[in-house]
């Protein structure tokens, strides 16, 4: 009878008309914050701290005590000081025991320490319930509700009504609990705040790589060959006309990354007949990566546009079209309208236009809030067929571009080929093994192995296979 | 007594240290993918198989057992196996009296079976509290944590309380539980992943009949006609002049028909005196799709302002100019500017521009993370007052554009005038009522409509329609 | 042992299997839209009415009934009548005993009355627990499901238990409860619904002063000194030529006025030696509305943006590069190439592509849905590193813009210089004081302090500030 007592009491509590008091170790900052917000979310707030008459700077109706007088009041503690100032508690094991503990702080560097801070907290003082939480909210946002980063609170903790009772809190305050287990995860949780876009490091990475390399190979082509054979000053072209080839390629090089993995992986399982195999880890990387490889290669494809867009107001272009004219009046050449020149401009703009289009409707619903609206269905439906339909526009806007020049040997420059050429190379294989993989007779066979189907295989698994979801 | 403590049970259990046990009936893909988050999340599993030692490729930690014994270790059942095998479930009814069973499963096509398939569940067990869950989300997602589609699990279930145990559990795995209320819902539930954008078909059916429409319009002014007349071969216009025409045509339409239907409701409201009669369904159909009529628009639009800015480096326009420049230094006819030309070319395009501005950021603000961020009055400011402006400055352009030519004979080409005029038809009606129904004297009648009052009514209801809100 | 068992009350009938009822008292737009909404959602509904048999329209499966003999029904009253109505009231005080009233009124001014519609319901029925709750959703969009605005519920009390009732049922709902803490609040929330973008005024006002400014400057500058010295009519210039003129300066000075105010508090803290001093509050204001300043500068961006994408469209320009053409071949001068031009005229379009490109980026990461998918080191890295570069890039566009003839006397027009020098103001001294802040030496300084070091401090509340979070 006692212990459901005890264990019903927080729900009890909870729910009174009486004000729950939370304590909090340490009186800097993020403590002050806190115990603002706290304060104004209706709980009742003790502080504990070294000095309790030289505390300053705390809200109004927070009491300050000595850190073993605070703990008696709450069986919440907040400890908002460093790790390194943790030994202080291991004087207070017999106050805190069988309360909760949690952990706020953050590390300097990732993997700072070879156990994480929560789990250390628990090793100073066993008897306590630590639980791992708000380390990823920043105090000024706190203080200040402008909560424009993450709303996001991740919790973990070994006592499930501990964590239950901190995600509470954390819900009364506003903000959003997110439970991730045990103790354990403290290590991953305390690293996330320190991280800086890990899922973008390999697609910005290889984007960067991409256009150095084409850079380097347009300038080559561009500026040096005409200077070595012609002495022409061409240097200009670095500026605007260079950067327009590099976009374009590394749009559309990225876009066709995208979609390769999934080929890859559709061959492997064809090969190996199976689903119920792993596939390798780079591919398991690379597939989780095609979200952020695919907005890359969409800001490339912005520039691109935004590039092509200024070309009539170039000085450049201005004096060539100028001369042009000029040539023209002077030498009195007739200059006839050739309907296939403006089909071949018209339909490789126009192809452009709606693949950039499709492109940027990818990217909207890739938006958190609007693929949240969609169902599963309809977001495989935009990202796979859609995104099908823009890499087959992106890449027939390629080769339109270049048109009846294509892979003649007049625009070789030293044996090298104009970079779009080099572009083409890896859209086109992805589009025609494409094409292959969907002919009734192969796609058969994978769809039966995405259902569960083995080729090699007892009759009891495929069953088993076949007839649970 | 013994009751109560029955009912505190859930709460009990959830919230004391030990951990939850959950079994999961089927080892197929979504039991796997749903037992490695559970995990996670630090719940117990235990596998319910035919063959409990055939199964293969199950994380780590989790038991697997027959069906009647995994199903005594936990009262709450996950049933992950296909509708047609529901069949084995017959068997074990004394042992899931009373349990939760949780029904995940989907069908292939819309409505495939007379009643839903926890309805059916809920007949074979009859038992047993059915509730409906889980079914939105995608195994693959869970697995990999790549829960970019829906968070959202639609829950519903005659017995409350087994469905408040379900949304702990949702809850817990970091996913939205909504609730749908009773198991009469299974059926819309178990429909949705089979939906591909049900509100944006009419917008779309509508906006291609209206696009092949006028593209045939077009082509036979601007194609056929030279052809027939002047044996001319204006083909090369398909690609990019005759979509420019027809791609602005759709969105200015498709502008008026997001507002033409509050019109109309007005319009019925005035005639019928009242605001407590259902329109008609078409217009409340109509009005519910608004939002995606009006950003196909925006697609639309955007595509004519890509459309319209590619214009100066088309081959075709390049080449009438460079004649044009030749011919008049031939001639040696003197240009003279003319400020009116300058100012119907420069206003043309600025109306577009703001037009089109204030569209895009109608597009923003309908985003649903955007459109979380505001109340009421500041969403209906910018969809109403901000919407009415856009399509003002919207018509506005497409008037000044037709500028002096407007409605001149010389247009007409076989009696057709230009396509915009057309255009201009729904807007310019929308517009002309809006006006009339904002002057004053109705503005007032409309008002007192909209907040209750009747005009053939008993008083009783009058004043009942005042007092309450 | 009695007063337990009542605690325990609501918990148990939430999650015992009978359908917890809701009483609604009067039958108006409002409270018969949230009737359908909670019966949907498994509640039993029953309303109180003046004229039980009068009211009409109202769900299947509701009860109407008297006052007192509805309140007598349920322990939760949602009381959905105007606050003119409030007094009927104080006759059912006896009946309302204990009960839980719901507020959901709104008023039609700012602080219309001198205390909260919710603070007055309680002074009428002091034995009632009063929470404020739903007055920020809208009838309509409750009963169509089209919560495109706003599902946050802002919920207030002096109850806790009364409170967390009120919110299990907006969470039931499938809407979002804000505990917003005690009744006190209800003022604010009730003013909530009545704001028109409070934090976006100051930005758009500030910013409709300096187009104004900038456009009568330009005015001056290009339509009436041409007029007064040489009789030439340039008003043409009004639609395109000025605006964008004026936008890009808009865009500029705002982007810088975002990074303005950090400055200051960096200025400030470094003067007074400590972090500890609270700013002034118009800087304290200033920082609060940076991201609106930072997007209504976008939208500036934008508009230039596409201002300058026509200009090869726009008839004037068209008629000049004509003439110059025409010109040039009749005077027969040589048009030298000139490389330096060219670098100049590519190098100033491809930085302001590059600054607009990075100001897109800023502008999507301040999404809601997409800064709450960052932790808070990314967001920092964004919004101030990226920003930073921005800045940078877009200055160095207006500064090459200008290019050679950037202070040279003759752009001088009546003294004035030509607008986008008093542009740069701003940015250059923004630029230049964060250059400065950022050298080791003083970087250093300000890092300590930000970190709790106080130049003029005792050593115990230096030591507070180091060991606390």
């Amino acid at each position: 009878m006692e212990k459901t007592s005890t264990d019903v009491l927080p729900f009890t509590m909870n729910s009174s008309g009486k004000q729950e008091t939370v304590c909090i170790f340490g009186t800097g900052d993020f403590g002050r914050s806190l115990s603002f917000k706290m304060l104004q979310c209706g709980y009742s707030i003790v502080f504990g701290s070294r000095n309790p008459r030289m505390s300053t700077l705390l809200p109004n109706g927070a009491e300050v005590l000595s850190y073993s007088e605070a703990a008696q009041k709450s069986d919440i503690i907040i400890v908002a000081t460093h790790r390194e100032h943790y030994d202080f508690l291991t004087e207070l094991t017999e106050v805190l025991n069988g309360k909760i503990l949690v952990d706020v702080s953050n590390n300097l560097k990732i993997n700072q320490y070879s156990e994480s801070n929560a789990e250390y907290l628990a090793q100073l003082v066993p008897g306590a319930h630590v639980v791992k939480a708000f380390n990823t909210i920043s105090a000024w946002a706190l203080q200040s509700g402008a909560l424009d980063a993450s709303r996001q609170v991740f919790v973990c903790g070994n006592d499930n009504k501990a964590k239950q009772r901190v995600m509470d809190i954390v819900r009364t305050l506003g903000l959003t609990p997110l439970d991730q287990g045990s103790l354990i995860a403290a290590n991953e949780i305390e690293n996330y705040p320190l991280q800086l876009f890990p899922m973008w490091r390999f697609p910005l990475y290889l984007s960067a790589g991409l256009c150095a390399f084409f850079f380097l190979y347009c300038v080559i082509r561009e500026v040096i060959y005409p200077y070595v054979y012609g002495k022409q000053d061409e240097t200009f072209r670095l500026a605007i006309s260079i950067p327009n080839r590099v976009f374009p390629i590394a749009a559309l090089t990225l876009l066709a990354l995208v979609y390769l993995p999934g080929i890859i992986a559709a061959i492997l399982q064809l090969y190996r007949g199976t689903k119920y195999r792993r596939f390798p880890d780079w591919l398991d990387q690379w597939m989780l990566c095609r979200k952020q490889l695919g907005l890359v290669a969409l800001g490339f494809a912005f520039l691109h546009v935004l590039y092509t867009l200024v070309i009539p107001i170039r000085y450049y272009v201005r004096w060539r079209l100028r001369n042009k004219t000029i040539t023209q009046v002077i030498t009195n050449k007739d200059d006839q309208f050739s309907t296939s020149s403006a089909w071949l401009s018209d339909s490789y703009v126009a192809l452009g236009i709606l693949g950039f289009f499709l492109f940027v409707l990818l990217g909207i619903t890739s938006l958190p809030s609007v693929s949240n609206m969609v169902n599963w269905r309809e977001f495989r439906f935009v990202q796979s067929k859609l995104g099908y339909l823009t890499l087959i526009l992106c890449t027939a806007h390629t080769l339109v571009y270049g048109g009846k020049k294509f892979l003649s040997p007049t625009i070789l420059r030293w044996c090298l080929p104009s970079a779009y050429v080099l572009a083409l190379i890896i859209p086109c294989t992805v589009l025609v093994i494409k094409f292959i993989l969907i002919m009734p007779c192969i796609d058969k066979t994978l769809t039966r192995i995405r259902q569960g189907w083995e080729r090699n295989s007892k009759t009891s698994s495929a069953l088993n296979g076949k007839a649970d979801i």
